[in-house]
């Protein structure tokens, strides 16, 4: 158990009237216990009382061995999983993880109606908001992994060259790397650039294609994610302003970038350098989401998001020009939020490239 | 909307007593609509009446166009994701599909205090378990595919083979036989096939080790999953018995199939010939589970599945042992329950191999 992690969850309890929840996703109980399980179908739970207290409901399949000072019950496929669970929390509001499934959730109901499940996410998701020096040292090698890699796979955009083969090249280079495992890489040539969720497919590359590579991975459970746009053989006169462009309003949202800025004044002051460049309704996502132990969390990077940058926050910087039928321009870098400013975690270039 | 499909579903909620439920998981949508989206954090639900009336409540994000007969009612981000839907149902008991997040479920209860959540994901679960004709080629046709993705990566199991890079082969050659995406594959060899959940990682095969592929992704939304255990250069004695154990497990299983027989009772065949054969303790998982849209779905194929099998019922057949520090060996079908017995999908050899 890390215990500064839990002073820091148990305060943002407080400030938000709670005295017990249970935390259940995967990336949360690694940050808090130091166990990855994946639970899929099955049940765990780690339930957490103000007093600092916490107990662990987990399927024995998992073959948990509970961190000094955590007590564990373990429940079998076929029991009621959360028949543990119901005879150790106290009667009135318990604050629940997010994705806790629902059936779950139902059956703990119908053992113990004295309860009043609330949304419980918000103190660890605080918490995790704000990276410790370990995760920042994880997230930063996982940048400079991030930036090896797609380096190496600009350089192979040539003759020939398909979407899922270099999506398949960025996961070798991952693996090669030392990544936690493979995924899904996002590779788009010309008129599959204007679906910003496009997934790598048969299509081979024609000269005039823009090529955009958004590649991300976990390197000892930390994610790296960035965005890298280049040109096949030749790039006209449009691709170059909407390149420009979109440069521009990743290097100004970073600019701005400090303590005590709003993270939705990030996202106004990207959109607006594309707007007045009269391609505001191709922007049509959020400028970025926070990225740790997930690829997405908190904080979200987007109009809606009125609170404050603090040192700590690592999140992307991805603006995007998307024209149907013709092509996609996005850059991504990963940014720490710093005492004064930020560090951007991404090297790799952001100048327009042709390549062969 | 498939009306068939639903006609199945409203019959099984009455059966159960309920008049309405939510669906929300991406399959059962998919079955019954023929929309496939991946809400991630968002919301999407399905909310069915046993009038047969239905309507689709959906962030605007996922550009949905409705089919024909199903409302559509829509909100953005940063908008209650659950106002509409609780605007709609009705008081009193409510299904709740099993996955769904359990913030959206407390959103619900916040709006609609007169609603009373319940287990809801039985009614589509069912009906789903049992195959229509489309869905049964469809299996077929993924299942032939991986028959002949096996073959060929098992022809590369050679000197300086590393798991993870057959992993990444077996994904390349599914996707150049028009694979939906890339999957997690497992390789194992050796020691690391004891491990019935080993990720592929850089572990290189050795002379006598046992080689371990199970190996599974959808096909146009139908998953093929198989597993072929080959060895290397060599098979000593014991490597010899253990196989034969497990091959005669998995035929006598899909021997005792057919409509009638229970579930478990599958189970137990496989399991007495691995216990008589003295490997019981080491045989540590179900022998199945079922597969459709999802690689993992209805029915359980376990000790406790104590319900009969029916024509269209599809699962996997999967006995294997597990020999810590040694090696391990699982051999597993997919099998389609017919009328008077069933079809096995998987033609690949299950005769002991060793390979160069």
């Amino acid at each position: 158990m890390n215990q500064e992690r839990i002073r820091r969850v148990i305060a943002n309890m407080e400030a938000e009237g709670l005295t017990q929840m249970i935390v259940t996703s995967t990336a949360s109980l690694y940050y808090l216990t130091g166990l990855w399980i994946e639970p899929h179908e099955r049940m765990i739970a780690l339930y957490l009382e103000d007093t600092g207290r916490a107990w662990l409901f987990a399927n024995e399949i998992f073959g948990i061995v509970p961190p000094e000072g955590l007590s564990l019950y373990v429940h079998k496929d076929g029991e009621n999983p959360v028949k543990d669970l119901a005879g150790k929390i106290q009667p009135g509001k318990l604050g629940i993880d997010k994705f806790w499934s629902s059936k779950f959730l139902i059956g703990l109901m119908e053992l113990r109606p004295d309860m009043t499940p609330v949304q419980g996410s918000g103190p660890v998701d605080r918490a995790r908001m704000l990276k410790d020096q370990l995760e920042i040292e994880a997230l930063r090698r996982s940048s400079h992994f991030n930036d090896k890699v797609v380096e190496k796979v600009i350089s192979q955009v040539r003759e020939g060259a398909v979407e899922n083969r270099l999506a398949a090249e960025v996961n070798r280079l991952y693996l090669e790397k030392g990544a936690d495992c493979e995924g899904v890489q996002l590779v788009c040539f010309g008129p599959n650039g204007a679906d910003p969720h496009h997934s790598a497919d048969g299509t081979v590359v024609k000269p005039g294609d823009s090529v955009t590579f958004d590649i991300f991975i976990p390197f000892n459970r930390y994610w790296c994610d960035m965005t890298r746009t280049v040109f096949y053989r030749e790039a006209g006169a449009k691709q170059r302003q909407v390149y420009e462009l979109v440069r521009q309003a990743n290097l100004a949202a970073i600019a701005r970038i400090k303590p005590g800025v709003f993270l939705s004044e990030l996202d106004k002051t990207a959109r607006d350098i594309i707007t007045e460049g009269g391609y505001g309704p191709y922007f049509t996502h959020r400028l970025g989401h926070g990225v740790g132990l997930e690829c997405h969390e908190p904080p979200d990077v987007g109009n809606a998001s009125a609170f404050p940058l603090e040192p700590g926050m690592v999140f992307s910087v991805e603006p995007g020009i998307y024209l149907p039928g013709e092509f996609g321009v996005r850059i991504e870098d990963l940014v720490l939020v710093t005492e004064n400013g930020c560090e951007v975690l991404n090297q790799a270039p952001k100048d327009l490239q042709v390549v062969e």
